[in-house]
């Protein structure tokens, strides 16, 4: 299907690694003109997040200094699959090293591309219910978390307020809560 | 405020450029432990991207090969916003190059921070009603892409059957409709 748009791979090459990515780029051929452009691929393994809700119906959050942004957010819980690992697994091990919360009840919530254009991997989505407060997180050294208890209510008020703003955080969210209020136009 | 979550930024560098972003390396101090870790920043202009209406009540959407996905992918418009430009001229030159829709009524839906571990910038989301076919596409040669109308419970199945993935377009439509039919945890 849609065969007319594909663009026939004619080369690819590797510059250097990106700590998080393997940097591709490709040499391709426009359907139409038959000229030949280079495209960047950032390669990843997939991505993960949650929203976790503890025992007592709070959303367990992550605050944190974010280095592409330079400022502190307010974000759900998650990080990479590693190499092997499901993203169930994934979700759970993140959760755990993140916040120190384990167990509960998990549901796969669909996956979402972060930006097809450049990444050819997903970010795939979790919800996880009743988890509890094990022990301290977990954190690698180079991770320094904040770990925060939120009332839904207070999660859509720092939505509506702007406060969290990470497209995938509030890609999550919104599989599991109408967080913006009201739609914009009827349909 | 989180005064106690921030890194210090010790030195930052360039890497290649890579087509799309410049690459920073910034070495930051960790605010508890003091050690430094280099960390990668992906600058870029913002992004921006929209959904487009047309006077019949049609969404205007995008079909094309994702270099990324590898794959073909049905998006929202958009693009990103040239150098001294704001948003909305930003999101009207765009629709009018990927689609050849013009006029219509603006309204800014906010913004998301695409990946704020890595990303500098932002994703500017608009709404366009009442936009219209003003001639072809003014697509640049680089691009190849097919203008598609969808009715809004089309896009909606659409989002529903998994064949819009693009997080940053399931963002922008999160903000008109209520894309996710049913909430899985009650608020």
């Amino acid at each position: 299907m849609f065969d007319h748009l594909h663009w026939e791979r004619e080369s690819s090459r590797y510059g250097d690694p990106l700590i998080l990515f393997k940097t591709r780029f490709d040499r391709l051929r426009h359907p139409q003109s038959g000229k030949s452009f280079e495209r960047l691929i950032l390669e990843s393994v997939d991505w993960v997040n949650c929203v976790a809700i503890n025992t007592d119906g709070q959303l367990v959050m992550v605050r944190q200094f974010r280095f592409g942004a330079a400022s502190t957010t307010l974000e759900t819980p998650g990080g990479m699959v590693d190499p092997g690992e499901d993203s169930e697994t994934a979700i759970r091990r993140e959760l755990i090293e993140e916040t120190g919360f384990v167990g509960g009840t998990w549901s796969y919530l669909g996956a979402v591309q972060p930006n097809p254009a450049i990444h050819d991997h997903l970010c795939h989505h979790w919800l996880g219910v009743d988890v509890e407060l094990d022990g301290a997180p977990k954190n690698e050294g180079g991770e320094f978390i904040q770990v925060e208890l939120h009332s839904p209510a207070q999660v859509m008020h720092a939505i509506q307020a702007g406060e969290i703003q990470h497209a995938l955080a509030l890609s999550v969210l919104s599989r599991v809560y109408n967080i913006w209020a009201t739609p914009t136009v009827d349909r």
